[in-house]
């Protein structure tokens, strides 16, 4: 199925990359990968950033920016990259701090079209 | 003032930048430098933003993912670096969609220990 092979494939591609999830505004995901050996909870993960990206692209259209099409966030111990894919699916990839921001934001970009088609 | 200085140096380094604001959380500007030319009400989006980190970071450390560094935003219309300066500090620079990404990430980082030095 097309979301499991962007889901692996975003991850085994970025250096640093652990984890990829396809998800629904709701919470409700399309499709996860874990690299082997991580041990994150990536679903409540998913459901808090689904969270934020909505609340975030509420204060972005109230003050006139548009829609939000990307969302990164960097912390002491992930980089967590969010791409918008639809004003209801986003695509979320986690890496750690010192993983590839731009090949990530590159390959979470060119995923989006992929998505959308099967969506 | 140093303040002053790297919020304009900030702005005409990086292409496409066009409006820089070092700010508290409590939404109080310690400096903000804009463009000439550009309009827009960079307080209120000061104010909106520095909200949402403080959410953020709440959200980020609540999953156990420490404390918040960094969080990019891109819109339609624009793209909006926030640089975690100190729990009460940060700052802010909003560039055109297309705008030198990484060289705006680049000097919000190397500006948190200058404007450190003098809070």
């Amino acid at each position: 199925m097309i979301f499991e092979e962007i889901a692996k494939d975003t991850v085994e591609r970025v250096y640093g990359a652990i984890a990829s999830i396809i998800m629904g505004r709701d919470g409700i995901a399309l499709s996860q990968y874990l690299k082997e050996g991580v041990d994150i909870d990536l679903e409540t993960i998913g459901i808090e950033y689904a969270n934020l990206l909505s609340e975030i692209s509420k204060v972005t259209e109230s003050i006139g920016s548009g829609v939000t099409q990307e969302v990164n966030i960097l912390t002491d111990n992930y980089l967590i990259l969010l791409r918008s894919i639809s004003p209801e699916y986003f695509i979320a990839l986690v890496l750690s701090p010192d993983g590839n921001f731009g090949k990530g934001r590159y390959l979470l970009r060119v995923s989006v079209p992929k998505i959308k088609a099967e969506l």
